[in-house]
């Protein structure tokens, strides 16, 4: 793996390096973009055992990470497959470059056209599932943009072997080897570094734990478009669909526990709980989950445990869900808007007028009705793969994709005009 | 003034009651956002007086300013009726909240609904001209967001007379008081602490100087748009229409130089330098404007002053243009690419070929080609005022206008959908 270590490059360097990729990435043609993603598709395949024997590696040296981080980490031949096939879908998708967004022809007969450009150089720190380094280099070479990766160290072995493919298909496609970089320096502090470059540096995504993110935007001189975890709530309203209502939260909280969009906490109202609470606790202990209840949800299963006021504020990312029953829809409202990380948060009611509320009092990037929050995602959404999800508050917010890596400028086109 | 001056509040105590207010007005009714902005125009015609008063004493306490820092900070009776309509103008506007940017249905029939809403909280910090703090109120009100402004304090009088009208239109339409706030603290370090406060704050805009963006920069856990001063270029390119340029070039230099989109530097083809040159210095000397060239500029008339290496990457902000003759389109390319702060650059060619490469190549903000640089403006480009214009690389670039101050986030419509 030496041909990609090379230690006497500094992160300063490395930046410079991803500034002038930038300059070509910017100006490449949909063709040369789509045959670095198809190359990286095939490349992928044919390097899968080689892959999975350094992901074997990684996750036999993972000793002191949760059982959910272990979940993230673990390569399979079906994932490998899963990521070639994401890739091939990018090549799919539209050049997001060059796309007019609106184009007016002003009074002076000014032509004026905001169209979508790269942003330039992008940095994405993130931790355990390494199939995100193929996302990343996918959806920014696609979009135009030069990137540097930073993944976790205890997904390094992985990581490695996946930027091997990238290399080689940067190199098939003939576009600059530096257009995507994993970060040479593997201290901390380089992180820290990289972030301070604004002259090469566009953007910083951290994807990943609190303090991670805290470091990041405390340090970045350069734009952060912040990905943390989700701290995520469903509300089961007195006038939902009991059958909907128990479908939906068996799923947002059990289909993958370890992802952001998963329910940590499930609010109840009280006049439906007698309807609801039964069943679906019975579905979620068959499930495995261990659930912390409020007395009044105590009351219905023996199994519940007392949860404490530390536990609507807790992100567990793992088989076990906090569950409250509340008097009204405000006092969901409420606790929802107390504790919600603003990533993603569902109401389950047929009511419609109160649906139409709730989507414009709860202010969290995705809020869904009588909907998963699972699904909260860029291939659910159609934005093909996601670079992860925005719980920034500028630029965009929810999944990212393709055309969320571009902003727009203006081109103006005139006939001899001044201002007057 | 009291009224508007409370040292007991601290930067975090007015950044709390920024967040409160932002929670009011990210469900403000149209109507009411309106009532403000009519209420506003008004105040501020019946206050022309007292507003021109206070904006004297400014102008006499200013010793130690440029001559372009007093002319924008030198308020009319013009002005300030200007500001009055401009005010009405976004009156006029749509909503930009609520409006749906895309809508699709998804096979499994979910409804994703694309949508804008405002950002939050934003903190405005900038300079000299004292209209800013109107644009910047009726803007951000009209977008739903709640904002903190810190003009400069040779303008302190001024800006104290006009945050005057606008807490009175709050007042009148029953907005909260603390929707549009001036920083307190008079501290410069008040500055940095107030960027710091990332609960409270979702997005920093610094307008000015190049230390006040840079110590922004690199204080800030928020979000920053960077709206840098200029270093704009006109280049003649060899197939210009000699008239056109000569016009162009004159009114992107003269008609009010100490604007950010005024041009520094005027790049003229060696083969077409014989058809402007002597009509073009002859305006420009009948403009005042003191001319410093490179020494084939300097051939052609003895008042042109040799340029250094300097002139190339100093923004005057005054009459002063530097000008230097190139041998080739792509000297011209490599000259703006070097030295172009990004903010708007343009071209003079009747060479379709050539106006589309340079619209590809040259990456800044605005692009213009056979306009003046100048035009470069919200109002010009049909957005309504602006609240300045971003030369940074994430959210958008180029005049900031009225849906530039909001941010898209998903709502999702279904009807007992899960992930598979």
């Amino acid at each position: 793996m030496d041909n990609i270590v090379n230690t006497s490059s500094s992160v300063e360097q490395q930046a410079m390096n991803a500034k002038k990729a930038s300059m070509v990435l910017r100006q490449a043609s949909i063709e040369q973009k789509n045959k670095f993603l198809m190359a990286l598709a095939a490349t992928l395949e044919e390097n899968e055992e080689e892959i999975l024997k350094e992901n074997t590696k990684d996750l036999e040296a993972a000793k002191n990470i949760t059982s959910a981080m272990k979940r993230r980490l673990n390569l399979t031949k079906e994932i490998i497959m899963g990521m070639a096939k994401s890739v091939r879908e990018i090549a799919e998708a539209k050049d997001p470059v060059g796309k007019v967004v609106t184009e007016v022809i002003r009074p002076n007969g000014l032509d004026i056209v905001r169209v979508r450009v790269p942003i330039g150089v992008i940095a994405v720190i993130f931790e355990s599932r390494p199939n995100v380094i193929i996302d990343v280099a996918a959806l920014c070479v696609k979009s135009g943009n030069a990137v540097i990766v930073r993944g976790g160290k205890e997904a390094m072995l992985s990581n490695n072997a996946l930027a091997i493919c990238i290399l080689k298909a940067l190199e098939q496609s003939g576009l600059p080897v530096y257009t995507v970089q994993q970060l040479e320096d593997k201290r901390h502090e380089a992180i820290g570094e990289l972030v301070q470059l604004e002259d090469y540096l566009d953007l910083v995504i951290p994807r990943g734990r609190e303090e991670l993110i805290r470091m990041v935007s405390e340090k970045s001189k350069v734009a952060v478009i912040k990905h943390v975890r989700g701290l995520c709530h469903l509300y089961i309203d007195s006038e939902a669909d009991a059958k909907k209502a128990i479908r939906i939260a068996v799923n947002a909280k059990t289909s993958n526990p370890s992802t952001c969009n998963s329910i940590e906490t499930l609010l109840i109202h009280k006049d439906i709980a007698g309807k609801v609470m039964p069943e679906l606790l019975k579905k979620l202990f068959e499930k495995n989950v261990e659930v912390r209840g409020d007395k009044n949800v105590c009351k219905y299963d023996l199994r519940c445990v007392v949860a404490n006021e530390e536990d609507w504020s807790t992100e567990y990312l793992d088989l076990i869900l906090s569950i409250k029953m509340v008097d009204s829809y405000e006092d969901a409202v409420a606790h929802i808007q107390k504790y919600s990380s603003g990533l993603t948060d569902a109401i389950i009611t047929e009511n419609k007028s109160r649906a139409e509320d709730f989507l414009k009092v709860i202010d969290s990037a995705t809020v869904l009705v009588n909907a998963s929050n699972r699904l909260t995602d860029g291939g659910v959404f159609g934005l093909g793969a996601e670079i992860g999800i925005s719980t920034s508050r500028i630029h965009m917010r929810g999944p990212m994709g393709l055309e969320d890596l571009t902003v727009t400028r203006y081109n103006v086109l005139g006939t001899g005009q001044i201002r007057e």
